[in-house]
């Protein structure tokens, strides 16, 4: 069961598709949106949506799965046409902006920016699946003037899916994502696009070299939008990136043993950490 | 079965200790040297190794499975002593120098130069395991003084453990590492010091962060071995990494989506090659 009775989902890819199942499998009636035809029909075929979303008046929630750079549009639409549900989300992975944007808006009481940490490389209707949110974080930001009720319905809607919600402050949940996700995806890819330009092929790697490349698959237009959303606190984690690789960089010219060794104690520490 | 019907085996940590279960296990009879005790008592009460290396004669290979930078003194000792191995056999992840030090020993008509590539970021003999091989490239790399059934008896060595051998020039070989595995592991530490210095917890990370930082948690001396030890290919490969890194940085400044997109698409079209 979900608190949730009916929902409208904008954008059928892994997090709205892998929502509209989750949602299904618990009885909630799931209408759907998406620029992809195709994903739609095959979500009605199978029994996961109920109906294309024609307006949304009468669903208890709506819930934006579009690429971050989309979703101000999306929500500006549905404030113009006006809605009944009693929560509004998306569920991009930076926040800020998003948070303004909704706060300027007419639903703005009713908006909770939800940020899962569920996604991976893959992306598209193809890769969603039914209980991608089981165990996983999902970050709650409010804007000023979001009720409790919303933020009380969005919480439950996520627990009700076997995810962990947590509220936090739209910069300083930007700030955290830029070190902990978007920083590792713009490595990942300077790192492919290295093993590129040295005449490396991927069936080369070794373990450790496969898992390091991983993400450098992940979508495109995807991470620009993310990149360019976060710029200002990706900037300033890629800066103390960059700082931590001269320091390697530094001891590795010098030869000197037993910085070097320091370095690589001080991340093994950390990683041992709970 | 094995080629090869006894063998010493010098260092049990991951990579020794798997080629003493893997060779054990097909019959061949394994002698054991390590600095730790415990871990040649626990090879003997687990009838995996029959007995210490009291001297290198009676053996048909000798494996050296130190850190990079003992290896060298290992063969040194090994070449004092006489041997009448017909195959000396190292296990280090570079080659220039291992090779070089061989060449001007007694041994170096039977040595070749090996690299697994089954590590991880677990070592000890604690972490070693049964299978390790199997499926694994190995690179082999031979002095120029190296015979052909050296070079013959190393690679059906490696054939018998499930492996894959293929011959390499060692400096070929090892800008190769550089890049594909050596230059991983410095990033991996580096983004983890990143976040350890950010006051972000291993447990704030999602799967791309994990994946990301996993190499962190290798060991310290190993890599500043290896490091050091190839100091020249891993440094230029630093530097063509950082190069990639800068790119996607001066697209994050200027906001030019277009090039960032085109940069992330670099890396994504690189990992959908075959």
């Amino acid at each position: 069961m979900n608190p949730v009775r009916s929902a409208a989902v904008i954008g059928l890819g892994l997090i709205g598709g892998s929502l509209a199942r989750d949602l299904a499998a618990r009885g909630t009636r799931v209408l759907a949106a998406d620029l992809n035809a195709t994903a739609v029909d095959d979500a009605i075929a199978q029994g996961i949506v109920t109906a294309r979303v024609t307006d949304f008046a009468g669903v208890d929630a709506i819930l934006v799965a579009v690429p971050v750079r989309q979703a101000a549009a999306v929500l500006e639409d549905i404030a113009r046409r006006g809605t009944s549900a009693r929560v509004v989300m998306d569920a991009g992975s930076t926040k800020a902006l998003i948070v303004a944007t909704a706060s300027s808006l007419a639903i703005a009481d009713r908006f909770v920016g939800c940020h899962p940490l569920a996604g991976d490389h893959r992306s598209g209707w193809a890769a969603s699946r039914a209980g991608l949110f089981e165990d996983a974080r999902v970050f709650l930001c409010s804007t000023p003037a979001t009720t409790n009720d919303a933020i009380d319905l969005a919480t439950r809607f996520w627990t009700g899916l076997g995810a962990r919600p947590e509220r936090i402050d739209a910069a300083t949940h930007d700030d955290r994502v830029a070190r902990t996700s978007h920083v590792p995806q713009v490595l990942s890819t300077a790192l492919a696009n290295a093993m590129a330009a040295s005449g490396i092929a991927p069936g080369e790697l070794g373990r450790g070299g496969r898992d390091m490349t991983r993400l450098a698959a992940s979508s495109a237009e995807m991470w620009t939008d993310i990149c360019l959303d976060n710029a200002l606190a990706l900037t300033a984690a890629l800066g103390s990136y960059e700082r931590n690789l001269s320091r390697l960089m530094a001891a590795l010219e010098k030869k000197d043993a037993a910085e070097l060794r320091s370095l690589f104690e001080e991340g093994r520490t950390w990683m041992t950490r709970r």
